[in-house]
C-alpha cells in the first residue's frame, strides 16, 4: 500500500509497504489524518522512530462489526489484562503501542490496524476534517479528569497554538475565566468567553500579581514552566501539556514556597471529544491552514512547521 | 536580651538585641529551640536575610490570654483580612512574615513575638524537646492536607534526615505503605512498618519497575526530582518537601507521559502535629543528637551542617 515512512531522520513516499497482520485488531481505511507536532519531532529523530507516523486520523473500518463505519480511534493500545488497562487506563499500559509513535505503524497510509474497542464511530454530522481534531480535542479533555475544574476559576493557557486553542475551549466549557496567551489576538477571538493577552509570558503578567489559579502550558518551550511559577497563585496548578526535546534549568524553590501542583498531561479518552466536535460549538475547520495528497506527505511536514501554522491535514483517499 | 544575629553571611551571639513591640502580638519568653536546615542556608545567604534566626522552639507566653503557658508557634504570620487568610492560609498570606526567615526575628533569642492565633499551648505530657519537633513534624503532615493518602499506597521517600523520617512516620500513620530510601539502614528501624532502601536513588530501584504510588523528595537534593520520574507509577504523585539554593536540568518529558503529579509541599498546621507529639506513638528525642547554650549558637550551627546530624538543640533558658 502507498503511505509514509520514517527511518533515520529521513520521511518519505513509499508505495510498498504493507501491514502485518495482528490478532483481535480492525483494519481502518484512512481518509484523513493530521499533522502533529509529534510527528515533525519524530521526524527529527526522537524516540528513534522506524516506520509509517500519524496518530490523528479518521477512516472507515474494514473488520468486525463496525465494518463499513467511519470512525477514529484511540493511539494507545494496551495490553488488555494489566492492572491498568483494567482500570481504563490503557494508554499508562506499561507494554502499550502507540499509533504511529511507538512501535506500531501510523495512519500517513492507506490502512492502520487498531484493536476494536479503540475505534469509535463518527456522528454523520461530522466532516472528515472536523473528526480529525478528536485526538488533540480528547489531550485537551485530560485536563478536566486530572484538574478539578470549577466556574469562576481564573486559568490562563499559554501558547496559542492548536494544542492551547483546544485547550482553552475545553477551560472554558467548563465555566473558567480563561485568558490565551500568545502572539495572535486574531485566535482567541475564535473561542467565545476567552480573553487575549500578548506574548508568552516573555514579561510579567499585565496586573503583576500571582493571580491564576491554573495556567496550561501548551507551547512546547520548555523555559516557560519556570516562568509560570510567579504567575500561578498559591496552591495553584500548572499543566503542562507539551513535552519538549530540550530538558530546562530549572529552579523549584518558588514552587514549594507557593506549594503549587504541576501535572503532566498527555492523551485524552476520545469520547467526550467526539461528544463535543458533534455538539458543533467549536469551529476546527477553521483551523486547517493546508491540505497534501498523502504522495506530498514531505511538503505537510514542512508547511506543518512553518510558524503561525495550525494544522495541516494529508488527504490519503 | 541575649540572642544569635545573622548579617551578611555571618552569626554572632549579641547581649544588646531588643523587639520592637507589635501591635496585637505575644511575646513568648523561648526555652528550647532547634535548628534546621534552613537556619544553616540563611547563614550561607539565602534569602538576603538579616535578623535573629530560628523558627522551631517551645517557650512561655507572657502576655494575654496564654500568659504562663507553655506554647509552640506557628511560623507564618498573615495579614488577618486578605482573602487567603480568611480561608486559614495565612502560610500562602502575601504580605506575610515568617518566624526567623523573612521579615520577622526568631527564636534563637530569650523572646520572641508572634500573633496570639498563631500559639498552640504545649499538653503537659509532652518534654520541651518533644515540643521543638512541632514545626518540623507539621510540614511532614502537610503532606497528608495535600495529596490523598489511603491504606496500602505504596510510598517512597527519599531521604532519611530529620524531615524525612517525620514524613515517613505521618505517611506510615495513614497506613500507606512506606520505603525509606537513605544511608541510614538504623534510622528506618525507629518509624514502625517502615522498610529501608539503601542509596537515594543513585540507581535503579530494587524491582526494576516504576512502582510506586507516591514518592516524597526529602533531601534537598534538587538532582533527585528527574531521577524520581522512573520509580513512580504512571498518573503518581511525587512531593517536593525541600528547597534548594540551586537550580536543576530537569527533562520533564517522563513527567508529562506518565502524567505524574508534583506537589511543592510546605509548612503545616500545627495541630495535628501536636497531637501526634502528645498521643506519644513518634519518638523525636532520640533524634535529638546534641545541644548547646545560646551563647554557643555559631557551635550549634557547625554541629548541625555535619553530615548524619538529625537535630541541634539550642537552650535558651
Amino acid at each position: 500500500m502507498r503511505g509514509l515512512w520514517i527511518e533515520d531522520g529521513t520521511l518519505e513516499f513509499r508505495s510498498n509497504l504493507s501491514l502485518e497482520p495482528r490478532a483481535n485488531e480492525c483494519r481502518v481505511q484512512v481518509r484523513r489524518a493530521g499533522v502533529c507536532s509529534t510527528d515533525l519531532a519524530l521526524h527529527r529523530g526522537y524516540m528513534g522512530f522506524r516506520g509509517i507516523p500519524g496518530h490523528e486520523f479518521v477512516g472507515v473500518a474494514l473488520d468486525g462489526p463496525l465494518k463499513g463505519q467511519r470512525v477514529v480511534g484511540e493511539i494507545n493500545a494496551g495490553c488488555g489484562s494489566c492492572d491498568r488497562c483494567k482500570r481504563g487506563l490503557e494508554r499508562h499500559c506499561a507494554s502499550r503501542t502507540v499509533l504511529g509513535i511507538f512501535q506500531r505503524h501510523g495512519c500517513f497510509a492507506e490502512q492502520l490496524q487498531l484493536p476494536l474497542q479503540n475505534l469509535l464511530v463518527v456522528p454523520d454530522a461530522l466532516t472528515d476534517d472536523a473528526a480529525v481534531f478528536t485526538e488533540p480535542l480528547a489531550a485537551a479533555f485530560e485536563i478536566s479528569e486530572q484538574v478539578p475544574l470549577s466556574p469562576g476559576m481564573q486559568a490562563v493557557v499559554v501558547g496559542d497554538g492548536r494544542l492551547g486553542l483546544l485547550c482553552a475551549h475545553v477551560l472554558a466549557k467548563h465555566g473558567v475565566e480563561v485568558t490565551l496567551a500568545g502572539r495572535h489576538p486574531e485566535r482567541a477571538e475564535r473561542l467565545s468567553g476567552v480573553r487575549h493577552l500578548s506574548g508568552l509570558f516573555e514579561a510579567e503578567s499585565p496586573d503583576g500579581d500571582s493571580s491564576y489559579d491554573l495556567a496550561v502550558e501548551a507551547t512546547g518551550d520548555p523555559t516557560v514552566l519556570p516562568r509560570l511559577f510567579t504567575h500561578v497563585c498559591p496552591r495553584g496548578t500548572i499543566v503542562l501539556k507539551t513535552t519538549s526535546e530540550q530538558p530546562a534549568t530549572i529552579d523549584f524553590a518558588p514552587a514549594v514556597i507557593d506549594e503549587l501542583t504541576i501535572v503532566g498531561s498527555r492523551c485524552g479518552r476520545f469520547e467526550p471529544a467526539l461528544a463535543e466536535l458533534a455538539a458543533g460549538t467549536l469551529d476546527v475547520e477553521s483551523m486547517v491552514d493546508d491540505r497534501f495528497p498523502l504522495e506530498s506527505g514531505a511538503r505537510a511536514f514542512e508547511r506543518a512547521s512553518e510558524p503561525g501554522v495550525l494544522k495541516v491535514l494529508i488527504d490519503v483517499e
